[in-house]
């Protein structure tokens, strides 16, 4: 495995920024989108990505749109905190599959803490129930500012 | 523990940026300074800060001083790849200390990974050795660019 490669505009993010592929999306600009992971860590665990982009990961994407995407990042992240009022965040960005990197188009997780909670692995809680995801995105996106 | 609380300008980091206590310093712009962290999870560990904040987290940060931020951290962390080629980076940010966050001046972890090597923990491997971490420094520096 490597961080060597090129974008595969098959990847699913491509196909929900397409119309191609369904999401529970809690926010968008026209540089960012975000919506919650169908495989959740945490309640609200939410995804950002940037949507005009080729880049599989952090290190290749343009320096103007990674300042976007951690912008949108902060936006929605302060929404995640407003909805649900956990007590830590936990962002994360992986690049490569040894870092646990599934879908290659840049993506930044933010995942909800709290007390005594141990950040669950991704996975392990399976996908998560369609409607609860989107009861879920509604609630943060009222509290996006 | 919540993510309520006020800047305390006596943290490590704020010492560091100050001057008033030592580091393995990787990379210094205008807007961002990079050096080793002490606890790493992997070798090469690298953690990447505002220098012009009293934000303890990424919510509290000023927009553009998180642009300035990340584009820092991809900087970096492209140096980071070409000076210990890893075979992937998990890029983390916490908030909170349930979030495993210790020192409360926004700051951002650029952890290179390798095939068949689990990320540590934070701690487990104690304190490394200083001159290892400037070797590190060093040789990270010399790939910025």
């Amino acid at each position: 495995m490597s961080l060597d490669g090129t974008y595969d505009d098959g990847n699913i993010f491509a196909k929900i920024l397409r119309g191609e592929a369904p999401a529970a999306k809690v926010f968008e600009d026209d540089h960012v989108l975000a919506f919650m992971d169908v495989f959740p860590q945490a309640k609200g665990h939410t995804l950002v990505i940037p949507k005009h982009s080729s880049a599989r990961n952090l290190l290749e994407e343009e320096p103007q749109t990674l300042a976007h995407l951690f912008q949108g990042v902060q936006r929605v992240a302060r929404a995640v905190r407003a909805a649900l009022r956990p007590d830590g965040l936990t962002i994360t960005q992986f690049n490569g599959a040894v870092s646990g990197q599934t879908v290659f188009h840049l993506h930044v997780h933010i995942i909800p803490r709290w007390d005594g909670v141990p950040l669950g692995r991704h996975g392990e809680g399976g996908m998560a129930d369609a409607g609860e995801l989107k009861t879920l995105a509604a609630e943060i996106a009222a509290k996006i500012s």
